[in-house]
Order: structure tokens, then C-alpha cells, then sequence
């Protein structure tokens, strides 16, 4: 196929084309009257204009009208949860052990290693959590700093910081199939952004990097390295970024962020897979904990060396509040269920999920491709990209990310086969339509 | 009492006198060896140093040694859930029925009004929230924009953010006894800032405010205005600094966030009260859920107008990504939590509870200052300051929030006069001791 034509913008929480105009899903009015007003349909959603005619409004001391929402919006949730197939959510979820924890106020206020004074916190599950992505990525446990995130680009964001902390006057490098948090964070934090080309596959293109590192020769470079991009599921060449920064004199003179919010809990456990470690010349590495881990809110983890973190706290005030995370209160539910989910599944645990993941991946590019639909599978990857189907009710129902002519299925862990032919048959029946 | 004595700077997330050498809390060594083995006690953990001798290990495939973890540590919540009084946050929590939702993994990708295609979200329930609050602080439904944070410390950070934007060269206004996020903020956004003083009672002093902005009068004005500082619990006369802006010559050359964390939800609820209001040339509110309605995640609201969005949205570039919030991901459960609380209370729940705690915060001043303790209350406020209790087990004990030689306890709806009586016998208790 031909690649140039796929997507080079990240969409992964781009609307689809119609998506300004919402449904209210599978939630149906039912004999509440304001229920029924509540729910009435479709309603429109653009933003800046803010119309939104349909929500579930607050009424004051209604149980019985707030209890038929959560139900109703729980049945709407199975629905959704069955068909999703977009989104790099794993769903199979199993943490009913720690719904007695629902109840309490868990707050991991400030850093991790700094103890505040309030009581109900989760430190001990959280920093069982970075010991255990230290030895991960091969970091000693006295040599690391992190914390468990809300999201993969609060990690984003704060490795980008570090990076210009370190370098003040830094020039942020990405390549133009980074996650659009890059740019967030680079407006954000008031830095300038060098946008890289990148090949066919979406993984950075070294050469044109190796251009325009020579452009901007005089100021150090902070380099946002994609392990794993949203889109196609392409991993950047982390020794040859490194290599092209050393050749074109930056030794010394650069720090590196890796992205991993999917891959870094897959590749580890991937035979010949790239390699993300500490014991190259990186800076930073984030992951999320709500993608191929499933935990059930957004959250993730963020790493990098106690060097680093000792260097900017002599120099920033912030850090001085002795609190270097980018929030200051942080939930603590999320530390146990990463601590809890990485327990449960343990590295051969994962190393099954992945190795499944990866089979039904081909799995499913090779029956696209049987049916004569051209598809793209990148090498270590379950991110299965494909023409987009013309039924936007399809891309609907299966919760498709699109992008121009393009849509993907990212293979998680509670895809099976069986869901994977139920979509390729509707998927054909739609075509015949 | 010499009010001058009292902190001048934000302590709310700072350690202890003693805090960096942290207990493993009232979790105790069981049967279990590895279990004694990590929860032997103390352990020190000091920024920088990376030393953490007892943490929960992730050890693989070990469900009893899991189980027993959760079940000590949903004792060891329960007890610290007791004792808990120097943090603004309600533990008088009942969301049972919302267990229910715990497996699904809800996340509202980006900005609430644009919907992303993942379909297992709750922005209908964020929609309600936000318009809920849209409607106390006098914003028409279709002038705001606004979405469900992580925290406050994010709401802080977007207000001052959208300020830069507006005012790309503006210089950042905060009182010394401000929260420390809004010098984070400052820091993360490379903005200028400058510190104003405060008056005895913790608010900015406004004629301090006037010489400052006279310093900078060519640059705009964003200021950072305290509706309920951290330590003290007092309000910035918000009417004054527009007042001082105005006749300072800044009129139509200045953006006001406001931080109304833990007041945001007491305020509207008291007579008399200083008024937090979008009819005054105010550019945004934020507010923490996990404070006063006592959410068990940390999570907030944050609030602008549509305008100033808009006015955004046309000139960066990471507006065009459809998302103009910090993060990526945002937890579903949040806005779905914070329906549930403010459809619960109600304003007339939210007015007997403020009244509540207004109440026992007097009870509470008087008792101690029966007993010779010399103690601040402002008006409006639920927050006691005291002199520091010399036993550090005792602070601890009692989750109390201490800076140079005073303690704070806030006394929140969770908290009866029983609870008060006990602390304060307690505190005589120790202080004979």
C-alpha cells in the first residue's frame, strides 16, 4: 500500500468528520419525563459555540431520577465497552478487590518521596509501582525519580520540562506524528518546537532530524522520542536519534524524552523488540497505566534519573515547595490499581497479553486483507490502520479513530478473534449497503 | 493574637518539622514474611535521596499477599479517615451506589463540548456539572466554557495559562500566601511573576497590590485572586483589586483568575458572604471537588468565558487540536462523582453543611482558647489556626497541617463537635504530658 497516504497527524482524540453532532449514545428516554428531556436525542456540540441541549442536568435531592441515570448509564456502558475497538483501551478489567477502597479520600499530595501530612495517602503502593518500572527500564532504585501521572501527557508535559529546565534556552524536537500533547506542552511551557518528517511506517525520519539539528546548531536539543505513535503504532529509532545527536555534536547537550504511553508496557516482553532503557543516554520515560494495563481511570507513570530532579530543584523555586510533580494533589486510587493490575498479571502475564495482541493483530490485517481492504501493520505493533469505512453509524458503533481516508483497530488485550470477525462481517455487510 | 507572627506562606502540601522520616502508618507486620518484611516500620524518604526501605513490593502471581495488603490497608484508611482534621477535605463520603461503575474505564478525552469517539465517557454528567456551576457563579449557559480538572493546582494552572495567552507579555500577580501551585504555574509558563503582601489576616494587601502594578504599568495585569487562602482561610477583597486595576489604569490590560479551591462550594451558601461572580470582569473560577463535596478522587472545576476561548482558540496551535484543556485524558468517574454529590446535597444540603462547619469552627476556636490556647479565625471561614502541639505523634496523630510554629485544623462537615471535644482533650492530654 501506499504509506505517504496514511495520516501524518496524530487523531486520537480528533472528532471523526461528523462528530460535532453527538448522539446521546444508547441512553433512551425513558418514563421519567425529565429523564426523557434530558435524553431527547441528538444534540450539538461545537466548541466555543457551546450548545449543548442535552446533558444529564443536575435536579436537587432526586434519587429516584439519579438512580435511574447511573443505571441506565451503566447499561449504556456495557454496550459501549463491547464495541470499542479504537481506542488503545485494554477493558478487561478485573479489579472488584478494590471497590471496598471506592469510599476513602486517597490523596498522594506532592512527591511520592516527600511524605505530606495528610494521612490517606497510597505512597507505599505508588512507590512499589516505580520500583517495579525502575528494574523495567534499568534504573537503580537509588538513582530514579517519578510518579504515578493522571495521564500520559502529564508525563509528556513533564519530561518536555525537565528537558527545558536542563536546557533553558533547549529547542524541542518531534516528529510530526507525536502525540498532540508535544505541542501542548511545548506552547505551554513556551518553548520552540522543531517539527521532524518522518518515514512511511510514521517512525522519525533521522535524516531530516540530523537537517535541522545543523539549523539550530548552537542551542541544545530536547527530543521527544515516540515509542509507539498514536496513530500507526510506529517506534522511533532510539540509537540512531541518539547516534545523529552525538555526530552532530550535541554530546552533553541533550536530553530525550521518550513517549511509550502503549508500547512500554508491550515491548519489554516482546523478543528483539527496541529497547527502552536507562542505560542509554535518556532523560525521561513515560507510560500510561489506563491503556495496556486497564486500569479503570487515566493515569500513568513518570521516570527519570534523581539526577536531574537534584539538578532543577538547586535552580527552580517550585521545586522549593518540595512538591516536583506537575499537580499537586493526585489520586491515590490510581497508584493502587496500577500496583494492583502489575501484581495480578506480572511480567509473564503480560508477556501472554502481548503476544496475543500481536497475533490477533495479523489476525486481523491479514482477513482485511482477504476481503480486499488494504491495511498497515507496523512490526511490534497492534495498531492495525486501514481504509476508513464510509457508514460514519459504523465508525460509531465500533468507536473508530479516524483520520482523512484512514481508520485504525488498536488489538488490546479483551479483543478476541470472535470480536475481531463480528467487526470484519459488519464491516462487510455495511459495505454492501 | 500577634497576627503577624502567623505563616505568610502556603504549607499545605509541606512536610512536618519531621516528615521526611515516615511511618509505614498503623499498618503492622503480619504472619505473612514478606509482608513483615515490608512494612517494617520506619523508612526515610528524602527528596533527591531516593531512600525508601519499606514500600509494598510488587511481587508477582500472589493473590493472598495481595488481599492481605488491601485488607490492612482498608484498615489502616479507616483509622487515618478518624483521625483526620488538618486537610480541606469532606470523608463524610457515601457514594455506594456508584460502585457499580468502578469496572468500566471512563475517560473524557479532551474538551468536554467536543466529543472524541470513544464512546465510554460521562461528559453528559460533565455537561450537568458544568452548567450547574455555570448557573452559581452567574455565566450564561452559552458564555462559558469550562471542564471537570484533576485538581485544583490544574484549574490554577489553566486560569493564569489562559491569562498568558491573552496577555502574551502580562506579569503574574499573586499574594505571598497564595497556593503554591500558582507559582508552579508561573514557573511551568515562563511568566513573570511578582509577589504582593498580605495583610494579618492572610489577605492581599491592596495597597501593596497598587505599588506593584504602578512598578510594571506597561505590562498587562493577570492576577491570581485567593477566595479562601490555604493557610489562613482568608479572601481577597476581589472588589478592591478590580477597583485598584482600574484606577491604576489597567482597565481593559487585566485577567483575574480566581482560586476558590475549597470556598468555591461554601460561599454561595453564606449570607453576607463576598461573592464570586462572572458579572464582575472576572476570566475564571476553579474549584476543588474533593474539598468541600468530599469527591474520593482529587478532581475540580475550572471555569472561563467562552470568549476568552474563543479568542484563544484562534491563535494557538494547540487549540486546533480540538483540546484546550491540560491534559489529555480526564477521568470519567470524576464528573460523574461530582453529578452524584452536588444532585445529593443541593444548595440547601451544601447551606447546612457550610453552616455546619462555620459553627464548629467558632465551637472549636473558643474551646481552645478556654483552655489558653491562642487561636485565629477569619470571617467567613472554617479554617482554626493555632500554635503548633510540640508532639510530633501527635500532629501526625491528627493529620495537622503545620508551618513555623502554628497549625491549622479545617473544620469540614465530616467534622462533629464530638470529634473537636476528643481533639482537644487529646491535645490537653499531650500537652501535660
Amino acid at each position: 500500500m501506499d504509506y505517504s497516504m496514511l495520516p501524518n497527524q496524530d487523531f486520537s482524540v480528533r472528532p471523526t468528520n461528523t462528530s460535532n453532532v453527538v448522539e446521546a449514545g444508547n441512553i433512551t428516554a425513558t418514563s421519567s419525563s425529565s429523564l426523557a428531556d434530558e435524553l431527547s436525542g441528538k444534540r450539538e456540540m461545537v466548541l466555543g459555540k457551546n450548545l449543548h441541549s442535552s446533558n444529564f442536568k443536575i435536579t436537587e435531592h432526586n434519587e429516584a431520577y439519579m438512580n435511574e441515570i447511573i443505571d441506565k448509564y451503566r447499561e449504556h456502558l456495557e454496550e459501549r465497552t463491547r464495541h470499542q475497538l479504537g481506542f488503545p483501551c485494554n477493558l478487561d478489567l478485573k479489579y472488584e478487590t478494590l471497590a471496598q477502597l471506592l469510599p476513602f479520600s486517597i490523596n498522594n499530595l506532592g512527591d511520592p518521596f516527600i511524605e505530606s501530612s495528610y494521612g490517606i495517602h497510597s505512597r507505599l503502593f505508588e512507590l512499589g509501582v516505580l520500583d517495579w518500572f525502575a528494574r523495567l527500564w534499568e534504573l537503580d532504585e537509588s538513582e530514579y525519580w517519578g510518579y504515578v501521572t493522571n495521564c500520559g501527557s502529564e508525563g509528556n508535559l513533564h519530561g518536555v520540562l525537565i528537558g527545558r529546565e536542563m536546557f533553558t534556552d533547549g529547542v524541542l524536537y518531534a516528529s510530526t506524528e507525536s502525540h498532540y500533547a508535544v505541542w501542548k506542552a511545548s506552547r505551554i511551557c513556551r518553548m520552540r518546537c522543531v517539527k521532524v518528517k518522518t518515514l512511511e511506517t510514521g517512525e522519525m525520519d533521522c535524516s531530516d532530524f540530523k537537517v535541522k539539528l545543523l539549523q539550530n546548531r548552537n542551542q541544545p536539543a530536547i527530543v521527544n522520542v515516540n515509542i509507539g505513535t498514536t496513530v500507526k503504532g510506529a517506534i522511533d529509532d532510539l540509537d540512531q536519534i541518539i547516534k545523529v545527536l552525538e555526530e552532530s555534536g550535541f554530546e552533553g547537550r541533550f536530553y530525550i524524552h521518550c513517549d511509550a504511553a502503549l508500547y512500554g508496557l508491550m515491548l519489554p516482553f516482546v523478543q528483539h523488540a527496541p529497547k527502552v532503557t536507562f542505560k542509554k543516554p535518556i532523560g525521561s520515560v513515560s507510560v500510561s497505566g489506563h491503556k495496556f494495563l486497564g486500569c479503570p481511570m487515566p493515569c500513568g507513570v513518570q521516570m527519570t534519573r534523581k539526577s536531574h530532579i537534584k539538578a532543577i530543584s538547586r535552580e527552580i523555586e517550585w521545586i522549593a515547595s518540595t512538591d516536583s510533580t506537575i499537580m499537586g494533589s493526585r489520586s491515590g486510587h490510581a497508584s493502587i490499581f496500577l500496583w494492583y493490575g502489575l501484581s495480578k498479571k506480572g511480567h509473564s502475564g503480560l508477556k501472554e497479553d502481548v503476544e496475543k495482541c500481536l497475533a490477533n493483530a495479523k489476525y486481523l490485517k491479514n482477513r482485511l486483507e482477504e476481503v480486499g481492504i488494504v491495511a498497515m501493520l507496523n512490526e511490534f505493533s497492534n495498531i492495525v490502520v486501514f481504509e476508513q469505512p464510509r457508514s460514519m453509524d459504523f465508525v460509531r458503533k465500533w468507536q473508530l479513530v479516524c483520520e482523512g481516508e484512514f481508520a485504525h483497530v488498536v488489538v488490546m488485550p479483551n479483543v478476541t478473534r470472535e470480536k475481531l470477525s463480528a467487526f470484519i462481517d459488519d464491516l462487510l455487510a455495511n459495505r454492501l449497503d
